[in-house]
């Protein structure tokens, strides 16, 4: 694709020959003849003088102060990460080939199934009701009286257990489980018994979930995952939890049971949230991070227990001072 | 059901009019007309007073405190939590419907399977040992030699390695793998040779294991997990590992070979276990911390890496002073 | 097998008698009439004079000063672990049996299948390319334009999306998704939409994934895991990740996009890496610790944020103290 058409699409500023042509993209430092490269953190920035790509998509704050440094040509937006989404999208244009049903998938005979929708071999389809668009991948399993939105994408072997309602433009990753039953026992002398769960679980339009993650159904209140929230692989959202929109859960992250999360908030990988703690709108809680108390909106927190960032970082640089610390004491004990 | 049977059915003390007709468990604050809220943490305790339920079933300490002031029924019980239990066991029968086993999954014709067994499409089964009123999941897979006793669930996708031993009325969640070989390398020269496991893996009567977790087996002993303990979705039990009777073991926790868990300790979310580590009975270890010492019976600890949890609690706040602490040894410095 | 023979396979050395014949391998404490012992690790050679083993396989440090002692034939080698893998492989002969393609797999027609090539029941095998003696498991799912190399194992229910290339004698365990795309959203307005990835995932020779593990495919540029190099059960590898040769990757850590690991290099359980952070050849990460900063190589460090093990150390002995410091800080404060 020529820059100049390129540079429109995805409403970058070009500096540089439009009549350049790319056709992929690739790391800057990957990046060759025909290929767009991109940079966009200050560690990949740092690389772009010695790229070898015939152009590079990066921040417009990078390409005033070097562009002219540059021997290739230049796109730039802010973010880049967007336009940096819509070129790949204008360079590796999906065929929508909606694939149709294998002979080999299992669908019951009273599924509902909507307008050209793609099921794999040997997925398993109970009677559910599926909407339009919608693609299943193979070896999936999909529940009775699950509800599934129009264009969702269920990925193979992820499994979507009965009565979990999935809106539309939702992705359930490979290998992910959605509706299980929670972790919930009474004690019954030095026993635990099961606490049978009895509300469901819904994931909202637009959300996404990762491979081989956990979304739990909720035992008195439906688990909630929000419209556009972003969760990653190998995530436990726990049953009766609550999560806002587009909030991002990374990998490896726990949400203990009848925990919230609020809209936009961000939980970084393998931090933990305990049971009921409520995370305000917009807080972010860091990598590793355990989250023991409610945070209030906005609020950006780190540590176990979680306090916030700049709490913690005052703290953490003092206590890489404590052994000197000690001998500052042990040296006025001894003065005198 | 009307309140004064429902009472009766699940052990609770009924305060008002036993006439009344609830119908669903809800969550305190969702609950309505016709429905029992249920209340039992301090932060749902506050919401009774607004709740539009038919009926609370609560604790029999609030219920003692409060119930005169409330404006609906009121069940309560100790704990509530297994009242709660049997209270959906009443307004929620399940049929008992064996399914059968579908056309569509693959049974070897050596298999030996019992009376009243449901096994899904697409579930592949070797020549193994189904007991009876054994429910298997589509899409799960049961391999040779394994056992499995009566009335145990194998959820959807499971994964039951040959030679695996599965009690009765045990639980394997959804996508869980069982009796995979856990993670021993020998060094040979600068590369590492898998140590390839002579040992198997059991999961006791009644052991319970959630969505996506793993349990290896053993490399030179029987890796087991003990009678009634429940293990929730993602963790991870380790080669040779040994687990005790009514353990509990939350999300995302880590247990490393050949450590051994005691009966009833609980292992809080995201906890790791180092090799080898020795968990007495009834410890209990807080979420994320780092067991890298044996924990003694009973003792309850915090923090990587794991120590008691009073000292852990008192190290900390003190830590979150520490800055403070340094301007006082500045102060003294300066003082003459 | 007669012990002098068992010796000299596994090349270790012997004392005793010979003649003695044995038949398994067990666990020290578990081990009686008729077994070989295994002892390497300070627990477990504390066992070992109590031992009813018929021989034992230790250390040679270990059999030097204590064999004398013992009551039963000793096998001797440095490291032990390699003697044991060793003693495995010949008591515990593997047949060969090449089980062919089942008639319940789901095989595309212009698949390309190697010689001697195994493939389970309900397994979905897409146009890819499979090499020789390689075992597919059931309900595996292979997708299009796969490559896999000569005798590699592609566990139950394990995912390997399109795309994905799989050197030689790799092991992919059950449950794992390998070629996901990893979790890169750009902002757009209060949303976040997707970043199509246009890389792909490499699985080098001999390198071994464990169960329910994610590597996911790269956004721009490959994702690599290098020949050689374990990773665990449970363990996150994401985007545009390149992991050495021979590194070991402990369960459920995770690795965040961008983020490269040297050759030969550690990271214990529950460690986690942030995105782009480069861990040198040879590193070691402690378990649970948190990189957010480079490591260089050869460095073993802990903690979250992960620094230099010696510190750490150093610095939670001094933490614990804390209190006393505190203490001895409020004696100067009112001394005079």
């Amino acid at each position: 694709m020529k820059l100049d058409a390129l540079a429109q699409v995805i409403g970058a500023r070009l500096i540089g020959d439009g009549a350049l042509d790319v056709t992929r993209v690739r790391a800057i430092d990957e990046a060759g003849e025909g290929d767009l490269g991109f940079a966009a953190d200050p560690r990949e920035l740092r690389l772009v003088s010695t790229t070898k790509a015939t152009a590079v998509l990066v921040p417009e704050g990078f390409a005033a102060e070097h562009a002219h440094e540059l021997d290739c040509a230049v796109l730039c937006a802010e973010p880049a990460s967007r336009a940096l989404a819509s070129a790949i999208e204008a360079l590796y244009p999906q065929p929508h080939k909606p694939e149709g049903i294998s002979e080999r998938a299992v669908v019951d005979k009273n599924a509902k199934i909507g307008a050209h929708v793609t099921i794999g071999a040997c997925a398993v389809i109970e009677k559910a009701s599926i909407g339009a668009r919608v693609k299943i991948g193979a070896l999936a399993y999909v529940g009775e009286d699950v509800v599934i939105g129009d264009e969702s994408i269920i990925g193979v072997g992820a499994v979507v257990l009965p009565g979990a309602r999935i809106g539309a433009r939702v992705v359930v990753g490979p290998g992910s489980v959605i509706g299980d039953e929670g972790f919930v026992y009474a004690p019954d002398q030095s026993r635990n018994v099961r606490v049978r769960h009895v509300a469901g679980v819904v994931i909202d339009d637009d959300a996404e979930i990762g491979a081989n993650a956990c979304v739990d159904r909720g035992a008195l209140r439906d688990t909630h995952v929000g419209r556009g929230t972003k969760v990653d692989n190998l995530a436990q959202i726990g049953h009766d939890v609550v999560v806002g929109e587009d909030a991002v859960i990374v990998a490896q992250v726990g949400i203990a049971g009848d925990a919230r999360v609020g809209d936009a908030a961000v939980l970084a990988g393998q931090a933990g949230v305990k049971e009921r703690a409520v995370i305000g709108n917009g807080a972010r809680v860091g990598g590793q991070a355990g989250v023991i108390h409610d945070i209030e909106p906005g609020q950006a927190v780190m540590g176990t227990p979680a306090i916030p960032h700049l709490t913690w970082l005052r703290m953490m640089t003092r206590l890489r001072e404590i052994d000197a610390l000690e001998k500052r004491v042990r040296a006025l004990e001894t003065r005198e």
